[in-house]
């Protein structure tokens, strides 16, 4: 595997459907964006770490080097996840859903094994919990494994 | 709860970046398709079952009833997940991530347990496998719970 797959365009969507759906080319479905979205979870307990989005050369770059690399959104650039923190995500397993617009990295993460900018492992550290019949949140996962104002500090 | 909570509108989001990423209140951020992504995984395994989005109402019906409910993008109207199916999801926690753009909903569903429209437990059944340096996809679980014909037959 080399880095020259980054370069590479993967195929156009079949249009059967069965094909799409059932077969082995990895056709991935970009939206109006240029995106698809990509949900990361922790390769040994299963905790989903975060949700983000992967351009055509973020997903090229992920599946040669082994790597998450996503695009963001805010920064309109290519995001090598974890290149400020040490947080690298190496991916364990890539899978892809039944129309392609989705992907499923499980991963193990370096550095700090944190996911989350605001330190913690992964970013759904709230539970949505239902009092009087209105919901609130509560913050049952706060252990910051990292002080972002210390990492993130030199960062523009 | 009541599902009057269908029609409560969520509080707009706070400006102190604080008060969103630690805060109690939930102030779901809706893009500019008033959506929010939703990953939606096995209560029990951990599997991650398939990917969806939310709007408002969707979101709303979800935490006052326990049952997934979602904004399908393809037919625009709110999506009752196994209402045809059979396979409704019973949210067994909910959870919103940092910048609340995204939820995590642990399930367990009912009728046949399945949650991709292919008739099996969930979307992400291919991996992406590499071969000679180029990717490709590999079924690896493919165990169909239903018949899609037959349970699909009759929906326009």
């Amino acid at each position: 595997m080399t880095e020259n797959a980054q370069s590479a365009p993967f195929p156009p969507q079949p249009t059967d459907k069965a094909d799409l759906e059932e077969g082995s080319v990895l056709t991935p479905r970009f939206d109006d964006d240029g995106l698809v979205t990509a949900v990361v979870s922790d390769a040994d307990d299963g905790t989903v770490l975060m949700l983000a989005h992967m351009n055509s050369q973020a997903l090229s770059l992920t599946i040669s080097t082994g790597i998450a690399h996503y695009y963001s959104r805010s920064r309109k650039s290519l995001w090598k996840k974890g290149e400020t923190s040490g947080n690298l995500q190496q991916v364990v397993e890539a899978r892809v859903d039944c129309d392609q617009d989705a992907v499923w990295l499980k991963v193990r993460v370096e550095g700090h094994n944190a996911s989350c900018h605001t330190g913690r492992k992964g970013c759904f550290y709230r539970r949505i919990a239902i009092e009087d019949g209105q919901p609130h949140l509560v913050i049952d996962e706060d252990e910051l494994l990292f002080d972002p104002d210390e990492v993130y500090r030199d960062v523009d």
